[in-house]
């Protein structure tokens, strides 16, 4: 018997048949949509209860043996991989939704639920969660990686939205961090400081979100600009008009043609803005749209969709969402990575600029969308996965940017995460604050398991 | 000579005429404009540069000294008052204001350039910075306390609106934390953990905030309700009609009737809201109070006031902001305390009865005012200065409400800040995370030098 089975053995004799050693179970737990292939974790755990949580945490804790917790996969950084084998705390069944309170606003979710879920159960009451990343990820992972994306212009992020989270540390302690007021001067932040540790400071076992209203009435445009810098021109005279949109995206030109070969349309193949605008009523999202229509000539461009019933919104957005089938039918075969910078609304342009030119040096062509309202671009690089060659140049623009990104005031990642791969900028973006986050995780975690290597760990 | 002679020398020496020993100097940082008085420092540096700073903290180190960092004294918890003795570390001239950037909408400032001076070098460029503490506070001491006031039910408190702050810490490091990205996922957010720590972890030197556009045009209504359970449904279905207000604050019918007699008013003595609600334009702003009205009505409530012009606003305005004044002229020689509790929507309307029927069991009056909006309510305790009767019930009663808040959810304090007096909830609120807090305090600042016994401090 080799110690590794010692582990193993004792977490099926606390756990039973929530551990599970099936070699799909394994290997389901060692890839996610970014990232292909890491380190085979040596057990899985299916967690139904916060105490299942905790008697992971023991075992891990009595025999040294690594913990990455598990949501749904979804990471496109390798968030929720092992970095060296041990257990994959999946989290997946503590997926009850709780305490829908439509007067305070407020629901509480075990980190398992997922958002596509817990929106459709919202939806009753009026309401819903409105951090949308694009994936149907688990309430947990996205408070784990501080999630973000369409909607965050408005709305904010997970920081901004999550209100509470109960968490259990390394050392079997099991925290309630933030309260269900809407704000508090009391104490640290340790709330903030946990969301967006990718689990490596501890495991969240129960979240208390702040919900909002569904907006009474929304109406969506498509505008198409003749270049970049018109297009951010755009969106921040926007702003600048007391207008902020539900959400608020860019696709680039060359983009624009892909979803058009793919999906038969013949949108202006041009820098295009996505615009969603809510209303009190029809008429007050219809006045936004007369307001965008003149933003949209004052900087040179042209609205080229409208839509206002749900079916017609759908449709409008497709052409947004079809993004990533667009890049796969163009190029068959090919995997994709995808970039994630996020700059100053005042950088932006000259970014999309380096962009373009960083690319046409490395003999490489991506399709670029942004939320743009946040400064947030997302280069969605492809090659067949086994041309060495391509998949260098990629590594080496994408490295180009991020710290291109750095050099004007931005982040190596808006709302991706660190994962196993952005940690090389860690320094730069950091400085010496990078040592005192690897004192605090030494703090939260000094047998350094939960998550081990990632984030701040340090770079092999 | 003293071993204090010996650190005030040092401090002489290499701060020359930056800092003061001057008896006024010294009892001017020894109170604020909530706690009478504390403990007198033994020396005042006036810092001009973060390396002045850095300078007092190496003194402070060598001699094992505390520092408490100051700004405008104008907390209302002791939270820039020295515990015992040592530096107070004034920052009120490190005010430049810089980078104004009305693309990226930031600004980088001092800590201690003060919010009414700030937001008058941004009108001309259209922009404000909204977080409004009711005084004119500095931006370093509002980040260090997490402030925030009438307009956060719209544009959020302090935590999500700096970006970035630079900060000098116990031992000399000097860390950038955040960045001009309006989101990231980057690293533990250790500049939110900055942010409300009351200058126990370090001393912020720079502050990057985050600007929003002036709003295009502004109404103001005054609503009157029968009773305060039918004023906080009012405020709950304006959110769900999609109105978000600029502002939104609740004083109850006592304390209209204290303002209409110290200012000659005739407001219905009723429970009341102030509502400033913006828009794209004119028409846009009264379509919202049109919705406004029918929320009124809905709940049995009457607009009772509207305002258009900023001279109108001024003037309904001044009835919500007279309560102070109204207090110090119907009670004159009294001295005040000022509760400041937050808790869940949910519980608005039970909390006020507990409040009034706490102050009705302790024979005490006091007028009580809310950002409704956030569930933050504060009751102006007052009583003469030696009526030490009246202040054991005073304590009494602000206590029991404090545990009231925290039993149903809510904070000990909304945004006023620990301080000195709020540590005794600080167990209660938050638990073994408490410990945690301490182990972070230990992280930054092991020699227990930077405001020493505040926020997470052990009771004597």
């Amino acid at each position: 018997m080799t110690e590794a089975t010692n582990w193993q053995a004792a977490l099926q004799s606390v756990l039973t048949e929530r551990i599970s050693l099936a070699p799909g179970d394994l290997a389901g737990h060692a890839h996610d949509e970014g990232v292909p292939f890491t380190s085979i974790p040596g057990a899985v755990v299916f967690a139904h209860t916060e105490a299942d949580v905790l008697a992971t945490l023991a075992v891990a804790r009595d025999f040294g043996i690594p913990v990455t917790a598990w949501g749904a996969g979804t990471s496109l950084e390798g968030a929720a991989l092992p970095a060296s084998g041990g257990i994959s705390l999946d989290l997946g069944a503590l997926d009850s939704i709780a305490d829908i309170d439509p007067v305070g606003f407020t629901v509480r979710v075990g980190p398992g639920v997922r958002r596509v879920a817990l929106n459709r159960r919202l939806r009753p009451h009026g309401l819903f969660f409105p951090v949308d990343p694009g994936a149907d990820a688990t309430l947990g992972g996205m408070a784990a990686t501080n999630a973000s994306g369409t909607t965050t212009v408005r709305y904010g992020g997970m920081r901004e939205n999550v209100m509470a989270v109960r968490v259990a540390l390394m050392d079997g302690r099991v925290l309630n961090l933030g309260s269900l007021a809407r704000k508090s001067s009391s104490g640290y932040a340790l709330k903030q400081l946990l969301i967006g540790s990718e689990g490596t400071l501890g495991v969240i076992t129960s979240l208390t979100l702040r919900l909002h209203p569904l907006p009474p009435a929304t109406v969506s445009a498509q505008l198409a600009f003749p270049d970049v810098a018109a297009a951010v021109s755009a969106s921040v005279a926007l702003r600048g008009l007391g207008l902020t949109p539900e959400r608020l995206e860019f696709v680039d030109a060359d983009t624009v043609a892909a979803v058009n070969r793919h999906r038969a349309r013949c949108d202006p193949e041009l820098p295009t803005l996505w615009v969603e605008l809510a209303g009190r009523n029809t008429a007050d999202a219809e006045a936004g749209l007369t307001l965008l229509r003149e933003v949209a000539a004052d900087t040179g461009g042209q609205v080229v969709g409208e839509a206002r019933t749900p079916e017609a919104q759908s449709d409008l957005w497709a052409a947004r969402h079809g993004v990533y089938d667009a890049l796969r039918a163009a190029w068959p075969g090919h995997s994709t990575r995808i970039g994630d910078i996020c700059v100053p609304l005042s950088a932006l342009a000259d970014t999309v600029e380096f962009m373009a030119l960083t690319l046409g040096q490395s003999d490489l062509t991506a399709p670029l969308v942004g939320h743009i309202g946040d400064g947030n671009l997302h280069l969605l690089m492809h090659a067949p996965p086994d041309d060495s060659g391509a998949w260098a140049r990629i590594d080496h623009a994408l490295h180009d940017i991020a710290l291109y990104a750095l050099s004007v005031g931005g982040t190596c990642t808006g709302e991706h995460g660190v994962g196993l791969r952005k940690r090389v900028y860690m320094r730069e973006e950091h400085g010496e604050a990078l040592d005192v986050m690897r004192d605090v995780k030494a703090l939260f975690d000094p047998q350094n398991l939960l998550n081990p290597g990632k984030v701040v760990g340090k770079l092999d």
